[in-house]
Parts: structure tokens; C-alpha cells; sequence
């Protein structure tokens, strides 16, 4: 129904719906001219393209019609088997009817939204988070309660601190939100004790943990942690990654596993929502992995990623003053810079753009809009190595310029270090 | 979080959620030799398969690293640019800004729902309706008022009056959903006069239609009437199709166009639901298009189809006792069986099912449950021509001595046809 002024009257849930801060900072980035750490994008040099027009051909020209036609809403049983395989190198032991594929991790996220988060129910997560995920919770009027970070990840006392007082006002905490690898935007990942110490308090508090896992396989120097998931005897632990930072993100394609009676719910609303994920790539997702494509192809991302990550550390160090410092990830897509309390990257934002320099602002991995005004997520694996350089080397110049602007104004600088350990997180 | 006895605390929404009969109908009939008319499937041999490998191919080779990116929530340009020309030639006037591309139309239902829709609105539909948008408006809370069908479609005039009354109640109607092209369940098709007269209806109530246009190429005797969309000057239609039957259901590619500020709030939702669309796929049905191939394929479509409905209309009047009546498709996927009240198809179905027929049962398309009991929907696409003859003879067999069994239980019959004027439905 349309109102007296032939507006239409939208649901109420639009109201806690907005667009991604990044979305309506990448239109101010389409300008060739600037260099980009914004996007979380990977290398498009990443993509397996021959590999995948090979697979295509193989699918369509063998199992063609299969793979044209609507699959099941849990998906395509010989890649769940698959997923089922994949996932027990790390430690997960699943069943194959409790893994069901998503249209996208995103999807993900809003399945569990929708099958579990009542308006009001608490939300736990970490300070900052992935925004795709404050979002989808906040869309479902969830009360999302970020808590700080410590060097590798959530702070687990305050968490646990946390949860104690939040149950104790009788208010009910539907999930923990982690991303405990590579973490977005920090980078950082969590080391295996407090891994399974996070499990734990959980499971003490009978609360689930959402743990999304999409940049495992992107580790630059060692393998990754065992998942929060591999240590769950007890089934508090929904998992979720992603084909599109090994494959292709334009599949749109991701899996959840977890408690069946869960997994069955989000059957039932993805059923709803898409009837199913699609099929056509859902074959070729399935042969990358079982013929051997991934694990010839996957250690060619880490090596072209892992140059990129020396390099812009390696710029970081030469270029940025000493009032900034950033995380140190050993693998994922981002790195998160800490800039001195008198610099707001927000302010600071229009300036750099116009001297052709993108980032995202820290304020959008916080739900209260204010937090992480004097920090920025840096993507490193979609510029080119030399694009790095020389944006890291002009940004670091942006920032200067701007510190000098508002030294003046404000006649005080800080130390950033301390800033940096405020906001929780290890600093070069 | 968890309960007591470890059982998860779904939302309360999940309560609104329930799994679609046809889905588990569908589990049913996965012994070969169960000749099917249940499903809602194209048939595989319908698919364009060499086409699809060798534009899968022409895409991968010529831009395939944007093939395989994360591409905007709204879809890929240039096939939005493709649909407005395609929508042209259907009388539809729209802009590209206001086409999105949607993960199949189902996803086209989900958006309209999750943006418009609050719980105890009303939305209107015909008796019956596409199950898969009654459980998508259901599961938002709508409040489901179903309005019953003349010969051709809804009863624009019990409309006109039951808006006029809930209105008094002052409940807020949100949406008119209707698919008045080849109709699924019943396989009608609207009038030009009654299109204009339903959208007349709309504005001056000031309501949106949801116009679900999935079937409009699928036309064996003549073109499709215009588009009720066609008709709207003044931004108070929703307009949205799919390539799930001219190109691949497992693409799970649809669009969706109307009022400006619908589209975004609507971009708004689905970015947070799964980013994009699948990108490959998205520009597979961009070349299918605009390079010709759809216009030479779809005719192929067409001639088969015919031929199926055809042959399903010759084995109903073959095999069909009197008392069975049908409505008279001149294209889409399904056709409609009016039964005697003395049989209710939910109780005949086991049997149908031991004598290896499959149908959907004519309840699945009714908000409340009970209606329909005497009422079978048809897929007249899916099976082989042979296993349509062979079907349908089982199928009048089926019935035949259910009703001989009823009629004996009820000392009862009763003139079909004037059971089926009763449902509003146009009889052979």
C-alpha cells in the first residue's frame, strides 16, 4: 500500500535495514585514478579461469541437464560428501545431512539471523566485526553487543564477564558472532587455546557460536588454526565458510554445517527465500575440490597473496610516521591501522580520496557508529604490488598532511601505541 | 542460545515457517517408477545445454576475471540494460536503476516480502495461489486473504469489494500478488480487459500489485496478453520474471522492476541477504539474450511443451470419468483437476502413490488448509510424452475406484461441474 503522497509504506524491519558504508564508499572509488585498499575483494589474477572453463565444459557436456536444473534447497549432495571430506582435514566430524549449501556465506549469516534472532535477542561479537554480519543481525533487531579485542582476538574474560551480566538483567543472548581467522577487518587470528576456551565458556553458558571461516585457506606462513568447531563435542558450534576466496566469489557460493535440528530450520527458510543455491556452479565447486584442482591451485592464492602482505608491511614500515601502527596477520585479506586520537578517518576520508587514496573507516565495524574513528581496514590483495607501494607511500603522506592540520587545531598529539592497546589490538 | 535440554531457541518467526508439502510430497515420488506430475519442473531436454557451454566458454575467455567478481547487489549492467530492451517489447516501460537481478524470482518474492510486508498486513492473492509466495508472505506475518477465480483469474469484483471492506476494518493491505499468465496452479490466463481492470482497482485503492511473470514466454497458441505492468502509469506495479524456464532453473536468475524507492530499499535488503547474484551465470543469460540465442531457443521450448499439453489434454479426455474436470491452458506448466467432493485427493494420495502416480494435491495452494481437497494440480512439462499417456490412464484408473470406494462410503456424487464453478475455475 502506497500513502497519501503515493509513497510506499515499507515494513517496519526497513527501518533498521541501511546500505553498507563500504558499498556507498566503493561508488566514491570507481575513479581509476585511485588506488583502492577499500573493496574486500580478491585478485581477479587469483581466479582459476582456465581451470574453471575446463570444469564447465566437463559439467555441461556430461551432466548437463542435471546441472542446469533446480537442485535441492540443501544443496548438491556430491559437494556436501565433498565438504564433508574437506572439512575433517580440519578437525570438523560432521554428517553430510548436516551440511547445506548457502548462497554465499552472506546467505549464511541471514539464515542464522532469521531462524534464531528474536528483536531484542543479544548478539555477542567482537569490537570491530565484519559489518556483513552487524548488519544481517541488526536487520533482525538484535542487540548486538560488541566486546573489545585483545591480540588475537576477543577479549574471553570480558566476554565471559559479559555474558554473566547480560544474562543476569534476564536478557537472552541468542549467539556469539566469531571470525576467528584472519579476522575482518583486523586480520589478527586467535591462537588454539583461546579457541577452545572460547568453545568452552560457551558451552558453559549453553550459548551457540557462529563461527565464520572464510579466509582458512588464505595463510601465508604456517597452516591455520584448528577451527573453534573442531574442538565442539557438544554441538554448540555453527560453521560456515565460502568457495569465493578460493574459487570464485562471483559463484555465490558458501556452506553451514551444524546442529541438525539447525541445519533442518535453515532448510526450511532458504526454501523461501531461493529454493536452492546455484547448480551449474555448484558442479563445478564440486569437481575443483575432488579432482584435485583446489590443492594445485589454492597454494598459488597463498603465494601471490603472502608477496602482497610482505609488501605492504614492508611499504607500512617505510612510508607511515611513527604515530601509526597496524595489526601483524599472517594470513586473510586485511590489515588495521591505528591512527593518533586527534585523527578522524572519517573527516579525513574526502582528503584522501581526492588525493586518489580509498580505505574503509573503522567507524563501520561498530555498531554504535562512533568506535574506530581513528582507525582503517587496508585490503592488500586486490591492488597490484605496485599500486601498494605507491599508495601506501601517498595515504601515508594523506595522513601526515592531515596530523599537521589537526596538531594545529588542536595542539595535542597522543601517543598512538596507547591508543592502539585501548582499542585492543597488538601493534607493530 | 540453548534451552535446558540443549535444544536451540529458534526465533519466533520460525513458527510461521513450515516446509512446502510439494517439497516433501517431492520425497515421495523419487522411486523411478512414480510417474510424476508433482513437480514444478522444466523439462530437462529443454535446457539449451551446447549453447550454455559454448557462451560459458566465450564469457570465461573473453572476461572472465569480472565473470568471476563479486559484481553490484543490483546485478550485472549490462544484462539489466538487456531486460529493459526485452521488457519493451512487452509494453513495459522502466528505467535500468529501477531493474535488479534476483537469486530466482523466489528471491524476487522474499525481498518484496522482507521490504513491504509487516505482520498483520494484509496481502491479497487468488484462490488458490503459488505456494511458494504464500509461505514467503506467511513467513513475514502477512495476513493472507485469498479471493476466489473466474474463468480467467481472480474475481476482479469480489476483490474490489473485499478491499473495500478490510479496508473499513482499517487493516492495512500491502500487495496484491497475482500471476495472471498462464497461472500456476490452474494454468489460465488473464483477459487484456481484466489486466487493465485490475491495475485500475490497485491505484485507485492505492495498493501495489506484485505481478509474478514467470511463464509469459511459454505460450503455445498465441502471444501472451500484455503484462498488467504494461498498463501502470503511475509506479503502483511490481513487475517480476526469471530464466528459470526460457535458459536454467539452476541459475537461479530472476528480475524484478517498479517504483524507485522500492528497488532500493530492495537492493538495500538483498545486500545484506547475499551481496549479488551469481556473476558467471549473470552474464551467460546477458549473451543468451542479447546475442540471439534465446530468440532462436525459445520457439524450441514452445513446441515441445505444446506438444505435452496437447497430448495431456487428449489422455484427460481419453481416460477422465465424467466427473472430472480441467481447465484449458494455452500455455505455462500445469493444469488443474476439479475432482467430486466425495473425493479428497489428500486421502487418495497414498493410493495414487502405491499405484505409482504423483500429484500435488490442490491444499498446497491454499493459506488454510483445507481448501482444495478436491482439486489436483497437473505438470504436464516434466514427464516424457509416453509417461504422460501412461499417467494419466493410471491416474483416471486411480480415481475411478477411490471414487467407487467413496461413492459406496458416502451413498453420495455430485455433478463436477458444478463443484468446479464453484472453485471459479473455467471447465473443458
Amino acid at each position: 500500500m502506497l500513502d497519501n503522497t503515493n509513497k510506499p509504506a515499507f515494513a517496519k524491519r526497513t527501518e533498521r535495514m541501511k546500505a553498507s558504508e563500504i558499498r556507498e564508499l566503493l561508488k566514491l572509488t570507481q575513479n581509476p585514478e585511485v588506488i583502492s585498499f577499500a573493496g574486500g575483494l580478491p585478485n581477479p589474477a587469483s581466479f582459476p579461469v582456465e581451470i574453471i572453463n575446463k570444469i564447465s565444459s566437463d559439467v555441461l557436456t556430461t551432466i548437463g541437464e542435471t546441472a542446469l536444473q533446480y537442485g535441492t534447497t540443501e544443496g548438491v549432495i556430491e559437494l556436501r560428501e565433498t565438504l564433508n571430506t574437506y572439512m575433517k582435514k580440519n578437525g570438523i566430524i560432521t554428517d553430510v545431512e548436516n551440511i547445506l549449501i548457502t548462497t554465499g556465506s552472506q546467505q549464511g549469516l541471514d539464515l542464522v539471523g532469521k531462524v534464531l534472532v528474536d528483536p531484542d535477542d543479544v548478539v555477542i561479537a567482537s569490537a570491530p566485526s565484519y559489518l556483513g554480519a552487524l548488519s544481517v543481525f541488526k536487520s533482525y533487531g538484535a542487540d548486538i553487543i560488541q566486546i573489545p579485542m585483545k591480540e588475537d582476538g576477543i577479549d574471553l574474560d570480558i566476554m565471559d564477564h559479559t555474558i554473566k551480566k547480560i544474562k543476569n538483567e534476564g536478557k537472552f543472548i541468542k549467539l556469539i558472532y566469531t571470525n576467528p581467522t584472519y579476522h575482518n577487518p583486523t586480520g589478527v587470528s586467535m591462537n588454539t587455546e583461546n579457541r577452545k576456551k572460547m568453545y568452552d565458556i560457551a558451552r558453559d553458558h549453553g550459548i551457540f557460536i557462529l563461527e565464520d571461516d572464510p579466509y582458512r585457506e588464505l595463510s601465508y606462513f604456517k597452516e591455520s588454526e584448528l577451527s573453534v568447531k573442531s574442538f565442539d563435542k557438544t554441538e554448540h558450534v555453527i560453521y560456515m565458510s565460502t568457495f569465493s576466496k578460493i574459487l570464485s566469489p562471483g559463484f555465490r557460493l558458501g556452506w553451514i554445517t551444524g546442529m541438525s535440528e539447525v541445519i533442518r530450520k535453515i532448510a526450511i527458510a532458504k526454501q523461501a527465500i531461493d529454493l536452492c543455491s546455484n547448480t551449474l556452479t555448484q558442479y563445478i565447486a564440486y569437481y575443483y575440490i575432488s579432482k584435485g584442482y583446489a590443492e594445485k591451485h589454492i597454494p598459488k592464492i597463498r603465494t601471490m597473496y603472502k608477496e602482497k602482505l610482505e609488501i605492504i608491511i614492508n611499504a607500512l614500515n617505510k612510508f607511515m610516521p611513527d604515530y601509526v601502527s597496524w595489526t601483524n596477520p599472517k594470513g586473510g585479506m586485511f590489515i588495521w591501522l591505528t591512527l593518533p586520537n586527534n585523527i578522524n578517518v572519517n573527516d579525513m576520508f574526502p582528503y584522501a580520496i581526492s588525493n586518489n587514496i580509498a580505505y574503509v573507516t573503522g567507524t563501520a565495524f561498530y555498531i554504535d557508529g562512533k568506535s574506530g574513528m581513528h582507525s582503517m581496514r587496508l585490503n592488500f590483495t586486490y591492488p597490484s604490488n605496485n599500486k601498494i607501494v605507491e599508495g601506501i607511500e601517498n595515504l601515508s603522506k594523506v595522513i601526515k598532511k592531515w596530523n599537521s592540520k589537526t596538531y594545529v587545531e588542536s595542539n595535542n598529539t597522543l601517543d598512538s601505541k596507547e591508543r592502539g592497546k585501548e582499542l585492543g589490538l597488538i601493534l607493530k
